[in-house]
């Protein structure tokens, strides 16, 4: 068994209201230094087998179908 | 500037249901091989100046107050 991690965020010009809410809660609970918080998604995807190339592939695919909104967001895959 | 990324996921003996639900949908779909999948948050935290122990600390506190659950959800920081 292999496990492929495939992370999800907003492209970067696309408005993240989550994210700016916690940079505002961080300021007023005293956490200094924050400059900007951008909030996504994890995902950890066992699969059968190693993970080879064609393995990979499935899991790409799988990340553009059920994963993320290739219209807002980008995502990228590892092997962990 | 530094990125600090935090990762979020449910403690493993925690049941996600989003997880099995994107399983049943990945069958569906006909992608083969996926044994399970467990969904999380995925954080980018950009702080003024260096990631040092200090730094680090301080995002690490917020991800306890803030970020994650600590009663069902485990969480991992790294400097990107």
């Amino acid at each position: 068994m292999a496990r492929v991690v495939v992370d999800v965020m907003l492209k970067p010009e696309i408005l993240d209201p989550q994210g700016q809410a916690i940079v505002g809660a961080s300021d007023r609970l005293g956490f200094s230094g924050v400059r900007e918080v951008r909030q996504g998604k994890r995902f950890e995807v066992e699969i059968d087998g190693e993970a080879g190339e064609a393995e990979l592939a499935e899991v790409r695919r799988m990340a553009e179908t059920l994963l993320a909104n290739p219209v807002i967001e980008d995502f990228s895959l590892r092997v962990e």
